[in-house]
Parts: C-alpha cells; sequence; structure tokens
C-alpha cells in the first residue's frame, strides 16, 4: 500500500472526535484521502482539515445514510465507552452498540462501500481463558457486555460479508494509548497515570499492579487502520499491539522513569471485568498485512507526556 | 442424574409450546418435575400436564419475571423462527432474541434460578469453514442472523455466569426432527417430506440434494436437556447431534423406505444461509453428560411418520 492509493479516496470515519478517532482521520489525511467526521466534534484542536463533520447520534440512522453516501471506505470506531460500564445493563449496550452497527452495516451496503474497517477489542473479545500471547483463532469468551458487543459485531460484518458481499477488516487493538486520550475518563491508564505524575497525586489502580497488558501507541493503530484499508488477502481479522506485556507496576515505573518522579499508589479491589493478562499475537499483522508495532515505548511515553502538558496548558 | 433428583422440582420452559417445548415438557414430566411454561400455547394435545401457563410475549418482561419467580430451573428454548427469515433484517432478531434474552437472563439472576439450559443451535453457531465432524472448540463464524443471535446470547450465559453465578448449560443441537414437528413450517425437512410422501406430492429441496445435516431424533434431544440440568463437571456448552451426516438425498431414500411409497424431487436454487455439510462431534456429550443418540434412525423416522398420521387424522 502506498499514499498514493489513498490519495482522493473518501473515507468517512465514525467516532472521528475521539482518541484514536483523532490519530486515525490525521492519518488518513496524510495519505491524500478526503476524510468525512461523523460523531461528536472533538473540543480539541485537530491536527487535520475534514470534508464535512456530521454531528449526530449514531442512533441516528438518516445521518449514517447521509455520512457514508459517496464513501469509498468507513471506518467504525464507534462503541461505546470502557468495558467496565454496561456490566449491569448489557441491553445498553446493545441499544447503543450492536443496534446502530447493523444501521451503519446496512447503509454500507446498500451505498456500495468499498470496504468497512471496524476496530475491535483484542483486549476483551478473547476472555481469560487464553494462552498469551493470543491469536487471532483464540476461542472468544468476553467477560464484559463491551467484549461481546465488539464481537457481536464482527460477526455480522461476516454475515454482510457472506450474504451481500460487503467487504471488510477487523482489528483487535490492544490497549492504545497517546496524544488524544484523555484522563479522567476511565478509558486509558497511562493518560490517568500521566496525570498523577504531572499533578503530584496518587495513582488509583485496580488490584494489586500485577495486571498484564499489551499497551500500544496509537500511532502504530492508526497505521494498521490505513494499511488495513487497502490489504489485499484473505485474513480479514488482526490483532493488533505490541507483541509485549506490561504489568501496571511496570507502566508506572516507566513513567515515572519520563517524568523522572515517584508515585504513591493507592491500591483499590480488583474489578470482575479485567482480565488478569492480556497480550496479543501479532503475527498474522506482520505476515500479511504488512503491519508490526514501531514506536518504542519510552520514546511513546515521552510524546503522550509531551502532548499531555501542551494539552493541560492549552 | 436420576428421576429423583429432578422430582418435585419446579422448572419453567420457555417455548414450551413449541415442537421441542413439548418434548422436553413431557420429558421433565416423566422425570417428576413441576413444568411451568411461557409462550404461545400448544393448539396440539400435549402429553403432560402443566403446572401453569404464561401465555405472552418473549418480550414481556414482567410476564418473563413472573414466570421464573420460584422455579429451580429455567429452560429457554426461544429463538426465533427458521435460520433463513432474519437475513434481511438481524436487528429484528436482535430485538426478538438478544435483547428479551438479556430480560430473561437478568429475571434468573434476580430470582436466584439455579441452572438456564439454553438451547442453541449446532446448526447454525460454527459456520461453513470447520471440520466435521465439529466439536465444541471450533471457531463460529456462523452465516446467518439466527446463528449469531444463538451465539451472542451462549456469550451472555457466560457473562452473567462470570460476574452473577448464574449456573447455566448450552446445549447446540443438531437438526431434530420428529414428533410434534409440525410440516409447512419451514422448519424441518423431515416432517415436510413425510407428510409430502402421504400426500404423494412432490418434495421440494433446496440445492441438488448433497447437502449434509446431522438429524436428531427429538426424544433424545430431550434426554440431554434432562440429563444437563444437573450435570456436575466443569463444560458448560455441549453438542447434541447423531454423529452422523446424511444428505437430503440419503433422508429421501429412508423415508421412502419408511412410508413404502417413491417421491418427486423439486429442485430449488441453493440458499445462501445453508452451509454444505454439518456433522456434530458429540464426544463432550458423552463423556461429561452421559449422553448419546439413542435412538435408531430408521425406527425414530417411523415413530415420526405415525405421529403425523395421527395429528392429521386428529
Amino acid at each position: 500500500m502506498t499514499a498514493t492509493e489513498l490519495s482522493g479516496r473518501t473515507v468517512t470515519v465514525f467516532g472521528a472526535g475521539g482518541f484514536i478517532g483523532t490519530n486515525v482521520c490525521a492519518a488518513l489525511s496524510l495519505a491524500g484521502a478526503k476524510v468525512h467526521c461523523f460523531g461528536r466534534r472533538s473540543r480539541l484542536a485537530i491536527p487535520y482539515e475534514p470534508q464535512s463533520w456530521f454531528e449526530a447520534e449514531f442512533t441516528d440512522i438518516d445521518a449514517v445514510k447521509a455520512a457514508v453516501a459517496g464513501a469509498d471506505f468507513v471506518i467504525h470506531l464507534l462503541g461505546g465507552s470502557s468495558p467496565a460500564v454496561y456490566n449491569n445493563a448489557p441491553a445498553q449496550e446493545v441499544m447503543a452498540n450492536i443496534i446502530p452497527s447493523l444501521g451503519l452495516l446496512d447503509a454500507c451496503r446498500n451505498a456500495g462501500v468499498g470496504r468497512v474497517i471496524f476496530l475491535s477489542s483484542g483486549g476483551t473479545v478473547y476472555g481469560p481463558d487464553v494462552m498469551t500471547p493470543t491469536n487471532e483463532t483464540a476461542p472468544t469468551n468476553p467477560i464484559s457486555a463491551y467484549g461481546i458487543g465488539k464481537l457481536a459485531v464482527e460477526k455480522y460484518l461476516g454475515l454482510f460479508h457472506h450474504l451481500f458481499g460487503l467487504d471488510y477488516r477487523v482489528l483487535r487493538v490492544a490497549n492504545p494509548f497517546g496524544p488524544y486520550q484523555l484522563p479522567n475518563r476511565g478509558q486509558g491508564f497511562i493518560a490517568q497515570a500521566i496525570q498523577c505524575a504531572l499533578d503530584h497525586e496518587p495513582i488509583e489502580i485496580w488490584g494489586d499492579g500485577s495486571i498484564v497488558r499489551d499497551y500500544i501507541y496509537v500511532a502504530d493503530v492508526a497505521n494498521a487502520v490505513v494499511r488495513s484499508l487497502l490489504h489485499r488477502g484473505d485474513e480479514r481479522v488482526f490483532n493488533i499491539g505490541s507483541n509485549v506485556g506490561l504489568s501496571l507496576l511496570d507502566v508506572i515505573s516507566s513513567i515515572e522513569h519520563v517524568v523522572d518522579k515517584s508515585f504513591d499508589i493507592t491500591f483499590l479491589g480488583s474489578r470482575p471485568v479485567d482480565v488478569q493478562c492480556s497480550i496479543l499475537d501479532t503475527s498474522r499483522a506482520k505476515t500479511s498485512l504488512g503491519w508490526k508495532p514501531q514506536t518504542d515505548f519510552l520514546y511513546a511515553l515521552e510524546n503522550t507526556k509531551n502532548w499531555l502538558i501542551s494539552y493541560r496548558g492549552s
């Protein structure tokens, strides 16, 4: 895939105003694509020029249809907030995510969209009982309604492909971090931890700090999205992660190094929604997509810290 | 498991009035259970005495709550009609099955139900790209909204077990046939075919007759449900089938033998919803549940024919 191949192509990004969305739209713009945005508009200054912005709810099917009209590609980044939110109300997750995702797929099919890219969740779709590093053929037994919702949308993509020829790729992304991830949203441990460090506040963590996650820099994720748009090959589901597992305490130690300060830690009880260890095996993405994680972890933390400082100062 | 263990226990059966439901309720009654029924009441004479019948829609959450109150066990047989129905409207499947199933699980959790048995679909949850005979660890990539809905309910059962301790078993049933399966509903090829034979009418089949299915006699399915209620062991998902694959033409030939008449066949186009070959490996059920298919196929066909004749004469 070269930038030329995306040049002038129209891409509609659902969830464009969020953390990953902002990074994906910036990468698409850099590759020459015409980027149309759907969803809540970012309150932050954004590093690209959108062609249009559909500020609507995902459940607004007319707005969804309008946003995909004429799109060569659609990128679906919507899917609720964090895994912990919906477990006491899984039906709400279905109504907020699965139902409107089906509306989106239907709209894409009717509009003749060339490919849909769906960002799924490598940290939740597999569940607790898998080998790590986990590859894409592992069993999928999520322990959150969030993960079940992601998995259901993956399956519906397979159905729409089978029945109607709608092309798609699924990226099961590990724990992304980097610029435009805001602290205080319960979304990203790293953004939250850096903020605590900058503010000399204790960091709260769930469990004893031994939970292991696979942290992937968001620019690497955006790169995977761009590659998946023009991917040629039979594989359709790809893990996107760093291949490296870090405990919360490992991450805290790295952040202490980057900010040159030490932390106080407040240990909270563990949450039933958290698997103990999640590390993705990304060899399929390497072989088939030509993608691999490229950004050094400490360098990425440094970038994240610098962005957070500039964001807080703005 | 002995009949004594079920004696006097209260079981609420969702979908009691259907084909499988009637057979399951009869088996539960025989085992001494107190059977409460939910759903459309059967128009047929039924071979057991229900304790009560909640004639309500599955979406009526108050009726669902009333039906599970005081139940030791709940059996969930609801899940829409045939696989072909929902593919042009998967969101309808979600609203008709997934959402009310979540309501049912919530009601079971709150009522302290001891175990939920869910009848899933061995013929659709795996999809077309699996080895046959297929065991429970095979990948699950359904090519029908019906199959995705079944799979989603399986995953939510796993979630409710993980989060709230709600116990469950899933039976992935192959193609059931037998008494109380009505022809002309698009549900069962065997009932339809026997009816055509009795009426000297040509039988219509999708494709060229080479499609292979795993036909399991409904009394064997009912037996598996009874066993799963009191199963002790760590496995929770079981294939329930005959372990034998028969093509449509094989089945027609056996029916010709049983009714002592030959068929005319009308070949229709193949349907995208049909996988070419579905045969379940039931060794897990044998090992862990102590269950195996017991009824000889020709004997089962004979019973089915006799029931159909008496049904048509009534």
